[in-house]
């Protein structure tokens, strides 16, 4: 069974989210997602307008996705994907770059986002109402 | 086979729409969701965010429903309802009485509205940023 990781915050649902998803399970058997707590986000100045736990349930809701755990801090993938014998590390290309240093324990993928829809666009279009 | 039909919009994707459909599925074993079109809710003045394939498309990846046909007018109801075998129509509960004239053709149920949330008061909030 190929074990496939992904990370994010998943906040205002769209499209693009699911198109990613998709696309990363479709690189093996099982997907689990990294969900960024809210704690995390706040670390990163980021504030989700929706809770960790309805964004979980929406996410776990979702045949596509089989596990989904928090992601609580930047340091925590390195043991996450030898806890979960990952294969593949998959995230949206624009990271490229900064988790080539996972090469080491999987295959590391960067995949081309949606283009045209992202939370930060449908936010900026919410707020210019 | 106990069929279920329920309609709306399901913009900006969120915790409260995808309880609806759980809870919506649970009466039956296959649930179809009449979308509204995008020139539907222009008919409403509605706008929603998201364009009618995209929010289809969301709908279509979730497990738990298993058609998706178009909502393109008030009138189309009662031949869903025949044309697809439906025995129960599903619908939020702040549209209680307005649809009892289907009890004529099956079972309806207003199912009360998760608290607290709501892709208008999503909207709202935004707009506040």
């Amino acid at each position: 069974m190929k074990k496939v990781i992904t990370y994010g915050t998943f906040d205002l649902f769209h499209y693009g989210h699911m198109k990613l998803l998709e696309r990363a399970k479709n690189l093996g058997d099982y997907l689990i997602v990294g969900l960024s707590t809210d704690e995390f986000n706040l670390q990163k100045q980021k504030k989700s307008h929706h809770s960790y736990e309805h964004r979980k349930f929406i996410l776990e809701t979702i045949d596509l996705v089989n596990e989904v755990i928090p992601e609580k801090n930047w340091e925590q993938k390195i043991s996450d994907i030898q806890k979960h014998d990952i294969d593949t590390f998959v995230i949206g290309d624009d990271w490229k770059g900064k988790f080539d240093f996972l090469k080491e324990y999987c295959e590391v993928i960067y995949l081309p986002r949606t283009d045209g829809i992202s939370t930060t666009q449908i936010k900026k279009d919410m707020a210019s109402l």
